[in-house]
């Protein structure tokens, strides 16, 4: 591995997994660690508790549609969610810039309670830490969260023919904070939202939800290839069936983007077996937040993950290698 | 309140209190983080749990006896312990700037193995972010921790009489930490430690520890206000009996600061009934982290915080107040 950390370290990709099992595996060896899943599934005296935690970094801190204290807060209870767990509980601390503006604090605040009682969660415990000026930039939130484990979402059932799912558009929050970091004035919002609604009503649908992910860093490429890594199956994603906002587009198309490779903080990719993908899109559909939702693609027998592009050739899909954008979420 | 946050808010004192009652409280409105105990208990499914965080921003991340790493984890099993949590599951965040060595994270990531492993807790989840050079200060860590309870530490049944026990030295962590900072090469160590082993032999010896805390931030000074804060009743704690090593004096001595309100790793303070004090004790210091265990003071029907000093007169000791020591923990 290299002698330093570099912002590819942190990108959700390749480099980040090489961090992740040379120097954080290696050591911290446990079973339910290992298996590198948005939460931790624990059993405590007979209860599945799902745990999981993430540290918020975004710069800028408010953009359109969001701010980290709203995206703290749907992270962390999408972690848990897409692990098939109900989210009870979330703490938060915050290591905060001195001299950052006590207004500001507020309104991340502000958010964070919003999100939460709009989610029906409590934040029930938090730490405050404040360091000198220059030694972070404004404010980091750390969110952890406890569910109850309400339906088992078993990797190890997906087979050849199953079918990919998504709740929407992608690209949309990596492609708002980009331009927002660019000062481009495009109308670009993030997408950054609660989804345990709607994982709670596609669970209710089909027992056959075999797995589920959040695609944030690295975006669906980077899930997509999580899905298949170590297995002899693949996935072919059908371009024409990849939900893309306009303005996504443009935006990638100026700046040289791959939309696939974009974060996303209101979306859920899930594994469906085949009979049972049909409805769970219906059910999807019928949530505010999977009205643009799509079948993009299929697990395949091929070992990859492949796209068909509009105009019928094939291209591999990799794990994103070094996207170099710090501070997504 | 300030319309900055400064360095005090961030101490333990105080001015965290404030920040803490005006900007969180006010949001975050629910009955658990209300308690502003060191974990908040929940309940999930008739299972009482225990449920904490911190982040940890310690510089400079090595020092003798301990790095930021081992704290890390320490601290975090002495939240739940002095809940009369058994600490059983951690996560951990990385915030890392970019171009930290990678074999300084590696060593830090070994002592978090280390002291988790001795402590019989296991590392369950994690995150990694990795944030522009100058944006974040070498390396954060968060970790929460659940812990199931053995024992309910019951604060409202503290009355006139009580005595209060610490398990040994105070400012240990503290002045060593300053130390390092101003390159004074006095003899100093960090006392950071898990604090659960001790914990558990001393609520299996008596039913009646009413209380307990470990007096990180802000010292034995600002726990002993905590412990009153709202109350009718007060502390006298005899200085003839506060077990101080004599490098922490003279480094004391020599800058001005208060041993009182220097910062602990390692150290828990119990309020815990007259009667059973003595047998508590003898546990204590037949614990390693607990050989210079004292009776240092008891509830007195003066509603403040007072010191007995060496000549006899009494002296109050108040909630530290900007004491401008960022980053001890």
């Amino acid at each position: 591995m290299e002698d330093r950390i570099n912002i590819g370290h942190g990108d959700g990709g390749k480099l980040t997994q090489d961090l992740i099992k040379e120097v954080f595996l290696d050591k911290f060896k446990n079973a339910v660690l290992a298996k590198l899943e948005d939460s931790a599934v624990l059993e405590i005296e007979g209860k599945k508790i799902a745990f999981t935690t993430d540290s918020y970094t975004l710069s800028p801190i408010f953009i359109p549609g969001g701010d980290i204290g709203k995206l703290a807060i749907t992270g962390t209870i999408n972690d848990l969610a897409v692990m098939g767990a109900k989210p009870l509980f979330l703490s938060c601390a915050f290591v905060i810039e001195e001299g950052f503006e006590t207004k500001a604090l507020k309104k991340i605040v502000d958010s964070m309670q919003n999100e939460a009682e709009k989610a029906g969660v409590a934040l029930v415990t938090g730490d405050t830490k404040v360091v000198e000026k220059g030694s972070a930039d404004k404010i980091f939130i750390n969110t952890s969260g406890i569910g109850i484990i309400i339906s088992s979402v078993a990797k190890d059932r997906i087979e050849i023919g199953d079918k990919i799912l998504i709740n929407g558009t992608i690209g949309d929050h990596g492609a708002c904070v980009l331009a927002q970091r660019n000062k481009f004035d495009l109308n670009l919002k993030t997408d950054c939202a609660s989804l345990h609604g709607l994982i709670e009503n596609m669970l209710k649908t089909s027992s056959n939800i075999k797995f589920m992910r959040d695609p944030t860093r690295g975006g669906i490429a980077a899930i997509l290839n999580e899905i298949i890594q170590d297995k002899d199956f693949g996935i072919l994603v059908d371009e024409d069936k990849l939900p893309i906002k306009d303005e996504v587009m443009a935006f990638c198309e100026i700046l040289g983007f791959d939309p696939l490779q974009l974060a996303n903080e209101g979306k859920v990719i899930a594994v469906v077996d085949r009979e049972d993908a049909p409805k769970v899109l219906k059910v999807m559909k019928e949530h505010p937040l999977g009205r643009d939702a799509e079948i993009i693609g299929e697990i395949i027998d091929e070992p990859r993950v492949l796209l068909k592009t509009k105009i019928g050739t094939h291209r591999i899909i990799d794990m994103p290698l070094g996207i170099q954008l710090p501070r997504i979420c």
